[in-house]
């Protein structure tokens, strides 16, 4: 047995004082044209070699300044087949930089085909060999079983959604049922599951997706799951901002682990990287916008500093 | 423009008399020996080709009766970029047979990942060519819109899951706020998607998945949904018995169709197919259970006579 997905995740945030997660979302219109030219952009497998070479390329500009990398797996299957393979290619080129790979799939099923899903993707014996995986709770406690047991016995870790950061995630999730909203009860289910698989850094298999433009929420949800990592979307282009996340973290800075993906991978795009490096350093934008990120960080938590 | 997914859908129910899915849901431990030998079951790329032979198989005996199939994209995963691989050719083969092709991956995220995971998967034009996708609730309304909208773009197909057939699937769904649980205000949100997109059928883009096990529910969701079509597990090895769905269908027999897996697929492992053809005609034992499931539906409802 190998340590936890917790421990190494909370090793990684400790090794790369910071919470950054790089979200690996590529998109043939937003990459540089050197990686893909525009008439390629209906070849699946022109694509999807494109989506290989930048993401070995992302992962390799952020290994050992982020704590994970979270590859978006719709990007991946939209080339169909040779997405797969490219998806593959990401994942592997990841761990072999030392980082943490977090699938952003957002699955969820009964039995047998839960339990499909999850030996898909958790832990580094199956065909994908990612460390943990979002899921979704609507199917009910039953659901999230399968993937909790197989990753136990992985050593993997889960991100259940639990409040999300897109203006309509209230529809369902604020929906006020007795005392409690839904997403308070989907809460309590991972808090509860959280709490009795804690490893040594006191959190445990699985965590929730808590999106970041919700501050209060991140601090009343942090109160009633103090056993779960935290995965926070929608910093950066989502408008989140460092200091509001400060409640999602414990006093060593662990506790939330914090996704940034199209401010730091199409950096080039925006100002004031687009002046400084264009285009034809993108790269050289991607590692100005890791820093930035940083810092941000830094400015907000102690345990982040340099 | 070719014809909507729900006219399709009703087009293949009537021209096959019966609302019969068969899922395919392939398990390397419960596929013939023929097919793949127990030492091979951990060999990713054996276990897809064998998936592939299987799916490939199953689609030509289900061709012509049955309205569609459904792979489950769990197990596909499983293999990795392999998988990927056997699951295109599986889609393409029931495609080429004329079967309506619902994949079931159960997705859901937002904004522009909503839409990848759309423009995945749906419509001909797509890298994957499924004529319909399962997505799943809890990220909101503004979540379904991407799917929604390439759904209309590409004459495909969305079930929506709103009332699940396990036995926790009530943990969430079944919560109550005011006179209303959770699965009844994903149900009005289904509805009113569904009749505003409704084809010459009367049913509409986005449908529902509906849990067979509840019988009572079917009758309450049939009335709460008359705009969508329903696509009902649990038939078979699940425990749900043809009667049970009448309320399901209209007068002409439309509106919800009823998938089921294991019990065709694995037949030749069951009572009593098993003394009947046994492993060595496992093809023969498929297509008993499939006319086995077809005259259950024709006893209950009389659109599926002969």
């Amino acid at each position: 047995m190998g340590s936890s997905f917790s421990d190494r995740l909370a090793d990684a945030v400790r090794r790369t004082r910071t919470p950054l997660v790089v979200g690996i979302d590529p998109r043939a219109d937003r990459l540089p044209h050197s990686l893909l030219p525009q008439e390629a952009y209906d070849d699946h497998a022109a694509v999807a070699e494109a989506y290989a070479t930048f993401g070995e390329a992302i992962v390799e500009i952020a290994a050992g300044r982020v704590c994970a990398v979270k590859p978006q797996l719709a990007f991946f299957e939209e080339c169909g087949p040779a997405g797969a393979t490219a998806l593959a290619r990401v994942a592997k080129a990841a761990r072999e930089q030392g980082l943490l790979v977090i699938f952003d799939g957002k699955r969820s099923d009964i039995d047998s085909t839960a339990e499909g899903y999850a030996r898909a993707y958790l832990g580094a014996k199956s065909a994908w060999g990612a460390d943990a995986l979002t899921v979704s709770p609507y199917l009910g406690g039953d659901s999230l079983d399968p993937f909790e047991r197989v990753a136990v016995e992985q050593d993997a870790g889960l991100f259940v959604l639990v409040k999300t950061s897109n203006p309509g995630g209230k529809m369902f999730q604020d929906l006020q049922l007795g005392e409690r909203r839904l997403f308070e009860h989907v809460a309590a289910y991972v808090e509860e599951r959280a709490k009795a698989t804690a490893g040594a850094c006191g959190y445990g298999v699985m965590g929730a997706v808590v999106g970041a433009t919700y501050p209060a929420q991140l601090e009343q949800l942090r109160r009633e799951m103090p056993s779960a990592w935290f995965l926070i979307p929608g910093f950066g282009a989502q408008g989140g901002a460092a200091k509001e996340i400060v409640p999602a973290w414990d006093g060593q800075g662990l506790g939330g682990v914090v996704n940034s993906s199209r401010k730091i991978i199409f950096a080039y795009r925006d100002a004031p990287y687009a002046a400084k490096f264009g285009e034809a350093n993108w790269k050289g934008a991607v590692s100005a916008a890791i820093d930035e990120a940083r810092a941000a960080f830094a400015s907000a938590h102690a345990a982040f500093s340099a």
